[in-house]
């Protein structure tokens, strides 16, 4: 398959038969004392939390979305910690959707843009998420440079948090705004599709909404998804998929984001040892993935 | 008067006897080679051209707005540099609003707030830019801690840009969705009202759309306004402040950000040294600030 970002995600969304995406959220209060006090020694937890994450995720899912807001809350150190990681899970054979919701007037979001998806000094990100609400040419620079570096845009349509309809439901002529905002994207979906006929501008479907995620579908036939709200957040795993369709392996269409769940599970609170640790989240990462597979069986 | 942002704001304004908000923007093909080459050596580059601009901008005008894309273009050392002059333009006796258009969920928003609201190793603005999209719940965040640390928060509601009526401007019930924006921020602009009278809920408002400006007045009657826009955007000294009303000294009621006009006007690009490129900047600054005290006289 060719090199497009959205035949690399499909094609290692395949391989691991699971659609999952490993969401790496550094939070001070729940990363185990193993890993030292993200407190009192930022860079130091950091890198070696998410090091150590990336190495099991790297197993069970081909994805991973480091939430960068995340690791501003510690200074530049926590965004160069946050770009290192980037580095180290392409390294480790994964994609990465750097979760930076970045919008902004032109020149502005060309420096947005090379600071995300482009080379050192910038992240080199597989796809970068991006908010709409500033309008279509906001949204361009990133497209262009992902159109050229074969990478991907993954715009906000509808979220999952809880205030996410205040401004994305407000009716439209007879449909929400965010139905709007996925017709209006149509060219730059076009523009993003890869040999598989998926797109790379990808387009955020929270699973807490899996009716609005099927008719988002109809909107938009081609674009992957990013679907948040897995796990921790309260969807199922067949609410997570229910904007996939059928493929060649079953139901595809995007990945599923999980953070909480499968970094932060109960089991690795309580280990003793990073071999301990290692294990249970290894465990909860397989049990993601079984989950997924099973929602996605033909 | 009191130490909230909005008083603190309104009163550096009259002490200026002029709403200018004074943009830094380091663009690699703007900055004279006078400060060294960003693309060779990016750090020392900003923080000269960077602190130079904040020496002269803070004779001129009581706010700076450091647009934090296109430091970030320049990775964590950029980051790290905006977050410097930030420090150093507040020890100047300037206000900083720093333009980063961030919007989360819960949690992501916190991070994001105590990175850029936040003391040290956050930036410690005084003021951020933030996308409402996502939802209220997504804004009260930077909201709770601006109204903890007597703070501001900016949100984009009518943006300045070729494409920002593509969402902005789609009908609900017969009003613009920026419209409904303003109308929904009522409880957060209370919020953080000080003894002026004014909110530090300041809205975004475009100042290449007056006639908006003035229908956002209306809706919004305590928010100080951010106006970009004016300048090289292409919008008259009248036409910034058209949402303005009239205050103890003439109109009032927000800054309007002028970004290349004052810190690249063509005298500075051409300067042979620093006392005349210090001479240009400062004269075009002292113009911008002439032209919106006479668009703002009573």
């Amino acid at each position: 398959m060719s090199n497009a970002f959205a035949d690399r995600l499909i094609e290692t969304v395949r391989k691991h038969d699971a659609p999952l995406c490993v969401g790496l959220d550094p939070f001070a209060d729940k990363i185990p004392a193993l890993f030292g006090d993200l407190r009192q020694d930022a860079a130091a937890t950091l890198l070696k939390f998410g090091s150590s994450v990336i190495e099991v995720a790297a197993k069970h899912a081909g994805v991973l979305k480091p939430q960068l807001g995340l690791f501003e809350q510690f200074g530049e150190m926590g965004y160069a910690t946050a770009r290192m990681l980037t580095e180290y899970a392409r390294s480790s054979g994964m994609l990465v959707i750097l979760d930076a919701k970045r919008g902004d007037i032109g020149t502005t979001a060309e420096g947005y843009a090379r600071a995300t998806l482009g080379e050192k000094p910038g992240f080199d990100a597989d796809c970068v998420t991006v908010n709409p609400y500033m309008g279509k040419d906001t949204l361009a620079p990133f497209v262009a440079l992902a159109a050229q570096k074969q990478k991907g845009v993954a715009v906000l349509v509808r979220t999952s948090n809880p205030g996410a309809g205040d401004f994305q439901d407000l009716q439209v002529g007879g449909a929400p705004v965010w139905q709007r905002v996925a017709q209006m994207l149509a060219p730059e979906v076009s523009q993003l599709r890869g040999a598989s006929g998926w797109s790379g501008l990808m387009a955020v479907a929270g699973a807490t909404y899996p009716e609005e995620a099927r008719t988002l579908r109809e909107a938009m036939p081609h674009a992957l998804f990013l679907v948040p709200g897995y796990g921790a957040q309260g969807a199922s795993a067949a609410d997570a998929v229910a904007g996939f369709v059928p493929g060649p392996r079953g139901r595809e269409g995007g990945v599923v984001n999980a953070s909480r769940s499968v970094t932060y599970p109960q089991a690795a609170q309580n280990a003793k040892s990073m071999n301990e640790w290692r294990a249970a989240i290894g465990e909860a990462m397989s049990a993601a993935a079984a989950e997924l597979r099973t929602a996605c069986a033909p």
